[in-house]
C-alpha cells in the first residue's frame, strides 16, 4: 500500500464559464465537484494505476463530506482521513471550455486545533506500518506547525518508509532538512528553496540541502532528476495544451509507482513525464487522459546528464 | 406570518479577493457563506425588522443542509424548505476589499422531479392558510414548469392571500397575467416584459398586462410605483456606493412589511427604498446597514405623479 498524506484536503470546484469578465455576472454551464488537494489527486491517479492507495489528512464539515463520498465512489482509494471541526477548503477553477484557460480561487483552509494535530500524527505513524512508501503533499492549513513536514519525514525514516515530500516556502525548507528520499519541487518552489533559476544546478543544491533525490518538474520543459544513481533530463515527445493544474500531482504518482515497481529511476521518470502530458488534456487534478499516457510513456526522451555538468 | 417562496435557494459564498486577473491563481483572504436565492433574503430582511417568517422552497444536498444550518440560526425565520435529491446551488461573489467590484459566479441549481415539485404544491397550500402575505421569488430551478409562478399566484389568490412576484423572463409574463397583487421588476426586467424603456410607460402596461401594483426598482435611481391608489417616484436622499447584490430583495421585505402594517403606499415606499440603500452598504445579500435605514427611511423624497403624466 502506498500512503499519501493531505493536510489541506480541499473539494475541488470546476466551473464551465465563457469569457470571465471582471466586475459582470455570470452563469456557469457545468459545475464539476473532485476530491482535491494535492495528496489527494496523487492517490487518485495511482489507485487508476492499479496500486492500493491510503488517503489520510484532514476533512470536516459539509465540504468535507462530499470529498468522503467522492472518495468513496473511487475504487482503490482507502479513506483514513483524519475528522476535524474546521470545514474543508473549496478550490474553484473557472475554466473557458473554448482556450481552457483557467482562473484559480483557493480558500485558505480551516483551522486546525492542536489536539486535531497530535490526533493526525496517531494516526500516520499507524498507518506507516503497512506503507510501502509515503508521500507528503501539499499546503499547511492553518494551525499546523510550519514544521510539520520535518517531523512527519522524520517519523517515516525511523519506521524504515521511503518519503516523498511536495510542498513550497519554509515548510519544504525544513522538511528538506529532515532528508526525505525525494523531493518534487516545481520551476519556482525550486528556485526559492535555493535561490538558483539554474535548474540542475539548483537541484544539486537542494541535495545539499538534504533531500536524497531531487525531481523537478518543469512544465512544458518536462522534468530534471538529480538522484545518487546519476541525474536525466525528461522531455515529453510533443508539447500539450490544456490545463497544467494537477500536472505536478500526476509526476508524484508516477515516480511513487516506478518506486514500488522497482522500475529503474528512467523508467519512473518517463511514467512521470508521460503522466503529466495525459493530466494537462483533461479539465480536472488528479485524472489522466489514458490513451496519451500509454502512447506518450514510450516515446519521452530520458537523457542522462554527464555528473561533470 | 409572511411566507417567502424561494424555488431556487442557493448557498451564497462571498470570496474577498484583490484585484481579480483572468487566467491567474488568486488567494481568497476571507470567505463569507449566507443562504440565498432572492426569497430567503427577503426572509432575512424581514425578520431583521421584527415580523416572523417561514421560508419555503426547495433544498438539497451537503450545500442545502449549510443553508438549512444557517437559517436555524437566524431568529424570526421558520424553516418550511422542501428536501429534494438534488443539490442546492452554489453562487460565488468575488468581491474587491478595496473598490467594492463584484465578479458573480452562479450555478445553474438541481434538477427538480415532477414528484418534488408536486410535493412543493402540497406544502405551499398548507403554508398559506397561515399567511398574511406571500412573496414569490427568483429564477426557477431546471424541472420546474415555466408556468409555476402563474400557478403559485392563482393558488394565493384562490386563498385570499395577497401575492407579490418578484422574477423575470417568460416566468413573470406569465405569473403577471395570473394578476398577482404587486410586481416588483428592476428597469431591465421591466423593459423585457414590456418592450419599453420608459419605466413610468412601462409600469402602466405591466398593470394592463394583470399586476394590480408595480413597483419597479431603479438601482441609484429609486423607485417607480403604480398602483390602483395613485403613482409615486421614491429616491433616496442620496447616492450610496457598495454592493448592489440585494438591494431589491430588500426593497420587497420593505413593501411586504409596510402591507402588513397597513401603512399608505407612501411609507412603504420610503421603507423600500431606504431599505434598498442601506444594503448596498453591506457586502452581502439579505443584511442591511441598520442606522443608515433608520436615517435614510426619514429623508427618501417620495412624490406623487399627476395620473394624466
Amino acid at each position: 500500500m502506498i500512503l499519501t498524506v493531505t493536510l489541506n484536503t480541499a473539494l475541488d470546484i470546476t466551473y464551465r464559464v465563457r469569457s470571465l469578465r471582471p466586475h459582470t455576472s455570470h452563469r456557469v454551464s457545468e459545475v464539476l465537484e473532485r476530491p482535491g488537494g494535492k495528496g489527494l489527486n496523487v492517490a487518485r491517479v495511482l489507485a487508476a494505476l492499479g496500486h492500493p492507495v491510503t488517503a489520510t489528512g484532514f476533512v470536516g464539515g459539509a465540504t468535507g463530506q462530499v470529498v468522503r463520498e467522492r472518495l468513496a465512489d473511487t475504487p482503490g482509494v482507502r479513506d483514513a482521513l483524519v475528522p476535524v471541526s474546521g470545514p474543508t477548503r473549496r478550490t474553484v477553477a473557472i475554466v473557458d471550455p473554448l482556450s481552457g484557460d483557467t482562473t484559480q480561487l483557493n480558500e485558505p483552509g480551516p483551522l486546525i486545533t492542536p489536539a486535531e494535530w497530535s490526533a493526525f500524527q496517531g494516526t500516520y505513524g499507524e498507518l506507516l506500518r503497512g506503507a510501502a512508501a509515503v508521500a507528503l503533499c501539499g499546503s499547511l492549513p492553518p494551525g499546523v506547525p510550519v514544521g510539520a513536514y520535518a517531523l512527519l519525514v522524520r517519523t517515516a525514516r525511523a519506521a524504515g518508509v521511503p518519503v516523498l515530500l511536495d510542498t513550497s516556502g519554509e515548510p519544504l525548507r525544513r522538511g528538506v532538512a529532515a532528508r526525505p528520499d525525494v523531493v518534487k519541487p516545481n520551476a519556482a518552489e525550486l528556485a526559492e528553496l535555493t535561490g538558483s533559476h539554474e535548474p540542475l544546478k539548483a537541484t544539486q543544491d537542494a541535495r545539499r540541502r538534504g533531500a536524497q533525490s531531487v525531481v523537478a518538474s518543469l512544465g512544458p520543459q518536462g522534468l530534471i532528476a538529480t538522484t545518487p544513481e546519476g541525474r536525466w533530463r525528461v522531455a515529453p515527445p510533443r508539447r500539450v495544451h490544456g490545463n497544467p493544474t494537477g500536472a505536478g500531482d500526476s509526476a508524484v504518482a508516477g515516480l511513487l509507482s516506478g518506486f514500488v515497481e522497482h522500475l529503474p529511476w528512467p523508467a519512473r521518470l518517463a511514467r512521470a513525464a508521460a503522466l503529466s502530458a495525459a493530466t494537462v488534456l483533461t479539465p480536472v487534478a488528479g485524472e489522466f487522459d489514458r490513451s496519451v499516457y500509454e502512447e506518450l510513456r514510450d516515446q519521452v526522451s530520458v537523457t542522462e546528464e554527464s555528473s561533470a555538468a
